[in-house]
């Protein structure tokens, strides 16, 4: 099996979502106690094209068995490991405001393979507070030491619109590999940091155009 | 040019975002005083491939102009038509907690083509009351008169996972046309309700699978 680190082309987000929704699938699978499964039972679950997961799965190396199909929790394990989720991934949330602490309470972000360790913010009613769940809010004064003291790998910007290249510069230095942006502003990717900027708006559109489409 | 309303085929997701880009610079260039444009031009702001761009409209109808480009201001006003966005859309959002309450106040819910009406809860403490920005808060039993009253068109579902379902499904019965769900379980689409999942783990999982590919 080729090692992710031999590819040097980013992942299409396409691929990626693919490879999360199959991860759902084994998981699930795996729960109901079933061992091995064919490409076309591990793709119905999620409306997946079986084809399309066969030729996902081939780029990356061989999982499968052939007159066996794959041996699901080897595969889950596999696509864990290619995934980067084989550990829990620490994070860190700028801004402790409605949308940060959302976040921090969120099952989403304490799944399996994450864990919110801090808040930042600079408003010193919320500093040395805790979120709903108990999530501990920093002084985003002392961000840089927490990310060292903590591990934290992904940073969540969740500040208003002026704040987020900031913070982004910051956590750069600091070291943090990976950014999720929900501040209003498109924050480019910076040397060593990966950024997703995640923008609501197009869900909206999205909605609108399709109740256009089929409505109208 | 074909009505939008002539399509059966729901819209490609990849097409609706490629589309909402396209928008969004068709609104640079207006308003940087550009009145026509190659589909380079047009295409370069956010790095999109002007083949793609010209067969996606192409489905649509004829917006360019042979030898001239496309004129920015009537192709953007044709955009905003197809994709519904040529009047304001009223939103409603399930849940006022922290997370109802950041995406009422957000900026990416009240931009241009989409406002936040009401936010809905079931505790007696919040209902009569506002948010930040404004945004009334009703009571959940109140819904269905809402609705109607305000002309809600899309809700937003930012409630616990066990109250989605419900709430989902009278959103339909009141008529509502299309939901954003972020309560972390999927809701199905249900008879004349387009849904949407909002699911932030694919961001986080997206991230993680290209730090391992990159940095492993």
């Amino acid at each position: 099996m080729r090692r992710p680190s031999e590819r040097t082309e980013p992942v299409p987000e396409a691929t990626s979502h693919r490879l999360s929704l199959l991860l759902r699938s084994l998981r699930g699978l795996e729960s109901a106690g079933v061992h091995t499964a064919s490409s076309f039972e591990i793709a119905a679950r999620y409306g997946l094209n079986s084809a399309q997961i066969r030729k996902d799965l081939a780029q990356f190396g061989e999982f499968g068995v052939r007159g066996l199909g794959y041996r699901v929790h080897e595969l889950k394990a596999a696509l864990k490991a290619l995934m980067g989720l084989d550990r829990t991934r620490v994070l860190g949330i700028a801004g402790a405001g409605n949308l940060g602490q959302a976040l921090a309470d969120s099952r989403n972000f304490n799944a399996e393979g994450f864990r919110v360790a801090a808040l930042f913010d600079l408003d010193g009613r919320k500093i040395g507070g805790r979120s709903r769940t108990g999530v501990p809010i920093r002084d985003i004064s002392t961000l840089e030491e927490a990310v060292r003291e903590l591990g934290i790998e992904i940073g969540i910007i969740a500040v208003p619109a002026e704040g987020a290249l900031p913070i982004a510069q910051r956590m750069a230095a600091a070291g943090i590999g990976a950014l999720l942006n929900f501040a209003p502003v498109t924050v480019p990717a910076l040397p060593g940091l990966l950024v997703k900027n995640v923008d609501l708006t197009f869900f909206l559109e999205n909605l609108s155009f399709q109740l256009a489409v089929t409505k109208a």
